[in-house]
């Protein structure tokens, strides 16, 4: 099913350079530095359990687009633990397999399939046993341990992504356990910070507690998250990570901004001031950041649980996380204003918004030194995806601006296929500037070196 | 003048494979669920008149472009009717044929010149009269007559637009007279549900006339709409046309929307209250479509009438309107909030704001079963507008949440010439897909099928 | 460095049109309607100081992406005049000239470097004394004197962008030396229109003075403006050049614009009034337009001076202008409105927000005889960005309502660089439309040389 010049520009002398350029970096170590897997996998080190568990489930990429054809969450069994009848659910899958065509799902899924259990016909209808069999038998095998597999991924590090209240026990029992493995959590205080989160006053409460910091004031508040913060540092986070509607930050006076956090504790703030309470707290992440050293992550843009039924039913991450038009030009301007020019701060900014590459992340990236571009995210980690996004922001950020790949997968098993495709499809992009003589193949040969695993690290600071 | 593979991809072994993939499609019936021909034509059966009445006056592709250039509409005669001297606006058309260099009307005049009239020598002010002369004496062949074309074209089905006032007595004299082709009309309500429309209040009296609600109530002005869709669904229409400026949708109590409906009427409203009309209209006809299975359409986007001084002059549909920001995601809320996951819902969305494929319409197409994206529009049916929108969609709403492909056509005779450069499109897009291994052939195969007329059979109900 | 086929496409069937579409135009002269080179320069004939005042110190492009990367101000001296080490700042400079891989700013340096100073090993840490050594004694060389190098250029005419209240003393020293270089100015308002731009009041004051226009009324500032454009005219001026913060226009009836003036000028109008003000500028610029023919530059959507610790620091024009979303269809009714139909205006319309291409400027541009498009502009002047240009304009607006390339520089050694990188953009593209048979060759030969010199000459009546 994989072809070996798969996502390669078919000019025959394009695909030779992007072959060449590939082979130089495929077996390269993964560095992970932002994703949704669980630490518990590989505490516990226990089997995957079925197929369906594995590939269907956790996949909003896969469900959703079943969902979309008029497959029902019942009949994929979405939210059952166990699920009571995997093979069943797994023929659904199968049957439809073939309306993934063209998309970034078949070509994780295909890679898995082939490369970690030896699958070389196409899934459909009449290969659902098959593939349900092997998988199965496979999955019960030492070799698919989690452990197991993070080293034969060849994993530098996996950074995980935890919620500030998170006890990270998980992490602890790694650390302590012996094994080598490299997994690190990632300072998600979207709990704790945004007041439109179920249960924030409590979350906020129990913030106090965790850290020893139980007056409910602004100045107690700013102390607790600092503390929780060199928490998660001593267990190996190197960054945070910041989901907002907006990428809207703030600059408030001292007594602005505990009268606001009163207003939002008590649950007596309108939408208008709840946004500028998240804006301010982004403000104020930055500045722990220049304390701590922690990178910033700022994902903002996605319009959460759009649908409405679906939410009511089966709550959060059900695939219906809409993208909407975001700005940063002016959103960020209070904390650039701030903080832009420290050489000790690093942000790396996210979109789903693709108009933004060329207008306001390129030009904010290319002139301010705390700026980096992550890669293209969510919907947009796909081969027409990067395509995109190097073409709209290389010319004014340059490559060096950029911060490597993020896997952000919930999915373990697809994290080698994810890393190939962005491999596979930087070599393109730079095979394509060689064969037009904007760059010489060695510049090539070194940035898809930087691309790879050197500007990740140094972004990441892992 | 028309090469056999044109707008095939240069490089030899893509081009090889979007010719097999175009060869398997060229001659499959046209299916055309959406356009703006005439169901006279095909119930009169009478010849076209002269070049410059089907050529140059219907088609504001062709007169918005020489006006730019600073032709009046005095010279090309718009508005006349019968053109008073078309051979000399023909040759102002010939002589500025070169203005529509790297256009989609250039594709659609060559193919229809070179197709339909044998015409070879490219149309410039030295074969003026030679195309002129050829083009009348064709047009009063038996060979040109609208039914005989509409056979030769191999026309399947053809969709007009139709307001929801009209009598449909071209639809009906066309099924009464034993004739076979088959044309359908699409409920187009604008008149009767935008408060900006000329004559509203009007419109909705005659509405209330024709099918005997005569009460101006809120009940019995839906009733009125409900029984005028089954009037149009007995005639074959199975889908709803809306052209609103914005895709802004509502949810209101009865009594508020009664209350609106009353203000609109009596002409108190201002243009929020209008544009609040409107959404709540859009949700009463998911509600009809809920009901009696007609699929909606919905053409947001468009600033009509741009041009104050030529609307003043000429009216509506004179080429001045442009396309404006159009937002979906919070404008669809309402609607889908109360219908998004039924089963028996089919809606159809469009855009003139490209932005929004990759951001906002792709993920909702992803997401919801009843939604599905119809082909790019107007100033995009395009080569490179079919290309941006494959590339900006696939990947998220795979290839079975689009429409296939509309013609959305005034010019009859262009009806064949713009099928021809969607196929070749599509066939060139999957042809890529398949030189980069993204997709084997034979999956190329099925889907070059699916995307001309096994998409748009099934999304239409036809 | 410069390999002969840079920038044409891969495939070498597509590669050869392009090849011959570009052998065609390669030699025509330079027309440069829009830049910002200095008269001075040209009055005086001077040689041209060290490599550093040349390539660094004023290209905002070069300096912003150091900046980016962590590189100070201080290290780079900027604002130092004279620099006080420029072969320290050299040295910075070609260390970190891997940085611009992927950047216009790397094609349009390895072309000066090679073709003015026959430099062929790539700059970096080893051959930066080896370049600063070279450059510097040819600078001392006759033929790099600024007169000499004109000529060597092959400029037709090079136009600079001047503030309202220059005395052009510098084109009248030109003018009055004999030498047959024609260099002319642009009449750029901003000064004495933008009640935001500093020293607002005291600039009008001092345009009355010139004009002897002193009464400070409407109409007395109106004439002051006419009679400073035909100034400007006398000297060889065809164009004005407005760069607001977004395209708005108005139209006020006298007696509220007459009151507005009043409120602007005594420095007591708000954000929104100023906005309005600057609206209302436009609209009374296109009226004179009509009357002393000078054609209209557009170029909003720039949000200045974003960096407010830089900008406080070292002023305006430091690589901190972001682009913002632009609205033109609303924002330009006003004066299409009044104008829009005119056959003796000319408005020529540039953007920082690419979304507007396909949504707003090409339709505009396709039906209004007034407008015409501007090359892709500052972020934008790039292979990728003149490709997403011609295919996101041509199939609305065609060719000839575009109106061919603007080097807009400041860097006059990069002129022409830029005009090549155009030259061969637009024949790759050109070649792509051949290959694909979407044009004969012949016709986009001729193209190729409108888009290089035919068409500019038309737009700026030069």
């Amino acid at each position: 099913m994989l072809h070996e010049d798969r996502l390669f520009p078919a000019d025959e002398k394009t695909r030779a350079i992007a072959r060449r350029l590939y082979d130089g970096i495929k077996d390269l170590p993964i560095v992970s530095p932002h994703g949704h897997t669980q630490a518990g996998w590989f505490a516990r080190n226990e089997p995957f359990p079925d197929p369906v568990t594995l590939f269907v489930q956790p996949d909003h990429y896969v469900f959703r687009m079943l969902y979309s054809q008029g497959i029902s969450f019942e009949e994929l069994e979405i939210g059952n633990k166990p699920v009571k009848d995997p093979r069943k659910v797994w023929r659904i899958f199968a049957d439809n397999y073939y309306l993934f065509r063209g998309t970034p799902s078949r070509l994780w899924l295909d890679y898995s399939f082939e490369t970690l259990f030896g699958l070389t016909e196409r899934l459909s209808a009449k290969t659902a046993d098959h593939y349900y069999d092997t998988i199965e038998a496979k999955l019960r095998e030492k070799e698919f341990l989690p452990r197991t597999l993070f080293e034969r991924f060849k994993i530098e590090v996996l950074a995980t992504t935890d919620s500030a209240l998170d006890s990270l026990a998980d992490h602890k029992a790694v650390r302590e356990s012996g094994w080598k493995g490299r997994i690190v959590p990632t300072f998600r205080p979207d709990p704790v910070v945004d007041p439109a989160f179920p249960g924030f006053a409590q979350n906020v409460e129990t913030l106090g507690k965790l850290t020893g910091e139980n007056s409910p004031s602004w100045r107690g508040y700013l102390r607790a998250l600092a503390a929780r913060r060199q928490y998660f540092k001593t267990l190996g986070a190197t960054a945070t990570d910041h989901g907002h509607p907006t990428a809207m930050t703030a600059d408030l006076s001292e007594s602005k901004a505990e009268w606001l956090f009163g207003k939002v504790l008590q649950g007596e703030a309108d939408a208008e001031h709840q946004e500028l309470f998240r804006a301010q707290m982004l403000t104020e992440m930055a500045r722990m950041s220049l304390e701590d050293g922690l990178v910033m992550q700022i994902h903002p843009g996605a319009v959460r649980n759009h649908n409405a039924k679906l939410f009511a039913r089966y709550g959060r991450d059900m695939g219906a996380d809409i993208p909407a038009p975001t700005n940063y030009v002016h959103a960020l301007k209070p904390l650039l204003d701030l903080f832009g020019n420290e050489p000790g701060l690093s942000i790396i900014l996210f979109t789903l918004d693709e108009t933004t590459f060329s207008r306001e992340l390129a030009p904010l990236a290319g002139h301010y030194p705390c700026l980096r571009l992550g890669p293209p995210w969510w919907f947009f980690d796909s081969p027409e995806g990067m395509l995109r996004f190097r073409e709209l922001v290389t010319e004014t950020a340059g490559f060096y601006n950029t911060a490597g790949f993020n896997d952000d997968t919930r999915a373990f098993l697809s994290i080698p296929a994810r890393h190939d495709v962005a491999r596979r499809s930087d070599a393109a992009f730079l095979a394509r500037m060689v064969a037009e003589h904007q760059l010489d193949e060695d510049e090539a040969v070194e940035l898809a070196q930087e691309l790879t695993v050197g500007l990740v690290r140094k972004a990441y600071k892992l």
